[in-house]
């Protein structure tokens, strides 16, 4: 069988591998990308599963460490071109976020990331508030919903109100971002660490 | 039932909520510390969830970032007491700490971390080399151990060669610290950020 040179690359772009290695793995499996990289990690290549993660998208990763090392933040903002990531506004943007994690310790991104046994119990530990209060139970579930949006606001770094400017949600302060440089900007993952804490 | 001063404390400490609350909270909940804390989140108080899981550590959170926003890494590194948490040599351990775990890109801390799926994936690979070898069972056997722990000196913290030198494991650059400054020393949790992984 005749493997094309755009496999060939694509399996060594993937894997970091050489050339001719990657060739004889696509031979062996006619072809087949998933395939050859299993043939080349059962061969010895552990470096191919790494590789074969990434994908290319182009942005920083920021950091900022508060109180002399008592909390500690890490997040990774994307963005679509090497050029705006390269941009002071952009490098601002990053720096803020970071800022804004620390001081307001967010749980999650957003609402979506919110796993839903914390939000069952959320919106039990709401109704229990109200199971006494007589009102009809169409009212409860509206207050629930309201205190739910509440839960959202604070838990979730795209709807918490900015540290710098509090009338905006983080969500805003991005969505500016992305109205400037007409380029989709997004808050991929963080990390909040706060000394001692378990 | 009358409360202790000690259980109002304790309870405070844990939450953050007000003495009075405390008590109140207490008395209902015959001076059970866990019952009170149900009680207080029922009542409204969301915070106290937080706060009742952080327990006193020293050290600091230290982090790096690697050619300009590509790569991050965010480290936390407990120590016993403030004195050693300040101290300079202690900060530079965990900016060197900081440094390694950027270039050296561990998957976990140590080699208990590692997940038993991930370990049997491994062995099944390393096995499915020398299948074919001829080689009697408890010899493959040895050289799948040998290979095990090569696998953890490529994927796990402690076991790693230090890359400012490498006849050294990073576990032995914590044991002379813990050594030299008689207190313990725990690389706790890291998260290393590269550009664009998945």
């Amino acid at each position: 069988m005749t493997i094309s040179a755009g496999t060939v690359k694509e399996l060594r772009d993937r894997t970091g591998i050489g050339m001719m290695e990657c060739k004889k793995a696509l031979e062996e499996s006619n072809g087949d990308i998933e395939k050859a990289i299993t043939i080349l990690r059962k061969k010895g290549h552990a470096r191919a599963k790494d590789k074969m993660e990434r994908q290319a998208k182009e942005g920083a990763i920021g950091s900022y460490i508060h109180l002399n090392g008592k909390i500690g933040v890490l997040v990774e903002v994307n963005c679509e071109s090497d050029f705006v990531a390269r941009n002071e506004e952009f490098q601002e943007l990053v720096k803020n976020i970071c800022l804004h994690i620390a001081a307001a310790d967010p749980q999650y991104i957003c609402s979506e990331d919110v796993p839903q046994e914390i939000l069952d119990e959320e919106m039990e530990i709401i109704r229990e508030q109200f199971k006494d209060s007589g009102k009809p139970a169409e009212i409860v579930e509206k207050i629930v919903q309201g205190k739910l949006s509440k839960f959202y606001q604070e838990a979730c770094l795209l709807d918490q109100p900015y540290i710098k400017e509090d009338k905006m949600a983080v969500n805003e302060l991005v969505t500016a971002f992305i109205a400037k440089f007409k380029e989709n900007v997004v808050i991929r993952r963080f990390a909040r660490y706060e000394l001692g804490e378990s």
